[in-house]
């Protein structure tokens, strides 16, 4: 039970932060309390925007003793609704975005500390300055922040070699909710001390703790890739493919991606100046790429083992990209799916993770089971087949309004995927969280043990419930 | 606050598991409820040994109905004694022994599921009967446990290449205070489906949850190994080598141990049928190894960059291993460092962990703060450099009685060490956990913070502390 702030608290808050970092606005805290989608829409008495760790954990400390509940923001460019307040007007927004510096580059020890502020794109960049690179990336890379990307274990395109969020923290430096400073910042490679608050806050939504700044690892600067683009006949034998690589050719292979002719044929309608990078039609695609140091010594592991592909029948066509403008074109078209998409009309999407081996059955079998019990929808399912990871879309039939149409039958064609997720032993949110979006169908599908243990993990680090309340777990 | 067992609930437990799977005679319990280094004993009730995750259920739900202590054992080779119970005779031994299935390989996504009790040994040999490799291995490994490795996160020689325990487990079962089963073996790369329960009882010491299996990585199985041992400078000029080798090699390079002179006169002084690897005696020594496919590449991949760092000035010998023989024998002289340390005399040994660009400060400042408040004193440090953890060792001054002197200073030497890590953000326990052993030390020192916060997520999901009470955290 959290309550409406008092006068005298934002008053202290307001003297605390001074004018850059606390406003109670309606202008300038609008565009922050709607999701960028717009599906969520919020209120906050104010919006706090601390410039420093002992800023956030005196907030926290201000909120803690009056029950008040935070609802901690990065780059807003979460997919459900968990930066978001509700709609009460009694949360605090707690905007990190201030606390953008990049405390510290190791070159030697590959390792940088950024606070939560600091935008992707941005710590890409600084990362390249000093000859390394940070391999994790996503089409929000221009608003991410180091925080927010924590907070939600984010994925993306490079997950399949490097790891989501958590395998690229070193360190994590919090605020927990009582206020009170955790500095774990310091990279241990190995640390036995008990319960892992690292892997504990990486992932949480900011339900256990405001992350303030994290130690992350680089890797050096690819000086080549190698982008394939490649025509398979379904995800099996993509599947194979990858087993393949990964066996022969192991740690440059970084990206594995696929694609339906269908979303391909979407893309090409609706995104000017692409075109197919093969000249058959395909039942599916497969996007490759690898990363190295010479395009020589990459050409020399990647190119025999797609010629032998190609002689085993497991793969139909393969073109090279010849040019680093031609890999960009290649990936153009992977992420234009979703603008193509759009532009297609309204779909379901479903983030939805299975263990790999049987995701080639699933986007197989998934339609099916769909189309007995509504006829004439379509589906896509594209994406990270290397993490066992597909988004999953499902579009109305032709010709009814599709607004109109998901708004009756929407809930009832995501529980069928998530059953069928649910029985594969699958996860109903591979990357993008749960926040307010998947709350109540994670409290309807998740196992009783794992729900009472999720609930006692947040009523021990928040008994008071003043950090992002009714998200994740009601 | 925990019970005795009443002698009811002790009859409801026989009935349950039968005559192999529950006894209470004396003779039969006796030699699991020592350490195995003698140094804790305990007493027990009965000891319990189901055969199934089913079993293990429904004896947690007895004894949460009843608030009676259960103590999790494995192999019974921990080194803090967290599989010690208390010597109140009220605790009840949970042996994982007899839950030694191997559930199922699968070969081509390189996974294994394995019960709690099975032996890593035995683990490691039907890995490699399928053509694969577990890449964590210990001295205890005839003897520890896949549940005890994960529950206390072990670590090994080859955790700079394949990192300690929670890095394996791609999925875990295990059974959780209040007697429900989590189901959390399928292997998901992604899985944002809220607090990570995994990484939560990996280390967790069996203070949150009883691990009854686990979905382990397999890597493949090497066809080849490259062993060098090598003479250098300082622990500085170590680093270098590694930081070095890391970059131009990466993957294949799989241990990098640091050893002092001192070790290795200790080991050739009282293990029979060894000999130096180099002729000349050096400050420091370090032992690596690259594994592979073909010994032709390692070599190529090594041999220059070695060559390269003698030309340097970085290392001031080297040789490499010309047979599996002569690499096991190299191996041997590291393996043994324990056994010959304990030939010695009575030493204090710590296992702590600092920031890798730390280690080599550490090393050299921590002895002459020790021998500052207790001349004449002796200390040792070797180990995992790559890790940032060292086993450091502190000898009593010569000519006194090691034990008596021991007990007289020894609290306070390792005080003057832990303060030291703590001061370099380092952790006082790298690898081997805080069992009994640490739990006070850990008090202590750590931060209010991370005490706090360890203490509300036990609170949370074990209320009412019968999971291994008095472990870990008071």
């Amino acid at each position: 039970m959290t309550y409406a702030p008092s006068t005298s608290l934002l008053g202290d808050l307001a003297a605390l932060l001074g004018p850059k970092g606390y406003s109670a606005d309606a202008d300038t805290i609008a565009p922050w309390l709607t999701d960028w989608r717009g599906k969520y829409h919020g209120r906050a008495a104010a919006m706090l925007s601390p410039a420093s760790t002992d800023e956030v954990a005196a907030i926290v400390r201000l909120c803690a003793d009056a029950r008040v509940a935070l609802v901690p923001q990065g780059g807003n460019s979460g997919m459900v609704g968990g930066a978001t307040p509700d709609d009460s007007g009694d949360q605090l927004l707690l905007s990190l975005r201030r606390m953008n510096r990049i405390r510290q580059v190791d070159e030697a020890a590959r390792l940088a500390v950024a606070e939560a502020g600091v935008i992707l794109e941005t710590f890409h960049h600084d990362a390249l300055a000093h000859g390394l690179r940070f391999p994790l990336t996503l089409g929000g890379k221009g608003s991410a922040t180091i925080g927010g990307l924590v907070s939600t274990n984010a994925g993306g395109t490079q997950v399949l070699r490097h790891g989501t969020m958590r395998a690229l923290v070193a360190g994590i430096e919090a605020v927990l909710p009582d206020g009170s400073i955790f500095d774990g910042l310091a990279p241990l490679k190995k640390d036995n001390r008990g319960y892992d608050l690292r892997h504990l806050l990486c992932g949480a939504e900011g339900t256990l703790g405001i992350v303030t700044a994290a130690c992350l690892h680089l890797v050096p600067a690819a000086a080549a890739r190698r982008t394939a683009w490649i025509g398979v006949d379904s995800p099996e034998s993509a599947l194979l493919l990858l087993r393949r690589l990964d066996a022969a050719i192991g740690n440059p292979l970084e990206g594995f991606e696929l694609i339906p002719q269908s979303c391909l044929d979407a893309v090409l309608r609706h995104i000017p100046q692409t075109r197919a990078p093969l000249s058959a039609a395909h039942p599916w695609h497969v996007l490759l790429e690898l990363a190295g140091d010479s395009d020589q010594a990459l050409g020399e592991a990647l190119d025999p083992q797609l010629a032998a592909a190609i002689d085993a029948g497991l793969i139909r066509d393969v073109v090279i990209a010849k040019s680093e403008r031609e890999s960009d074109d290649f990936w153009r078209l992977r992420d234009s799916i979703s603008e193509a998409e759009r532009a297609e009309g309204p779909a379901l999407q479903h983030d939805i993770s299975v263990p790999i081996d049987l995701m080639p059955a699933f986007i197989a079998q998934n339609p099916r089971r769909l189309k007995r019990a509504f006829p004439g929808i379509r589906t896509l399912s594209f994406g990270h087949l290397g993490d066992g990871n597909v988004h999953h879309h499902v579009q109305p039939p032709a010709g009814v309004d599709g607004a109109t149409w998901l708004a009756e039958h929407g809930a009832a064609v995501s529980g069928l995927v998530y059953a069928h997720v649910v029985e594969l032993g699958g996860s109903i949110s591979a990357e993008h969280g749960i926040g307010q979006m998947k709350r109540d169908i994670l409290a309807e599908l998740d196992s009783p043990a794992r729900l009472s243990a999720l609930r006692g993990v947040k009523a021990g680090l928040d008994p008071a419930g003043i950090l992002n309340p009714g998200k994740l777990i009601a």
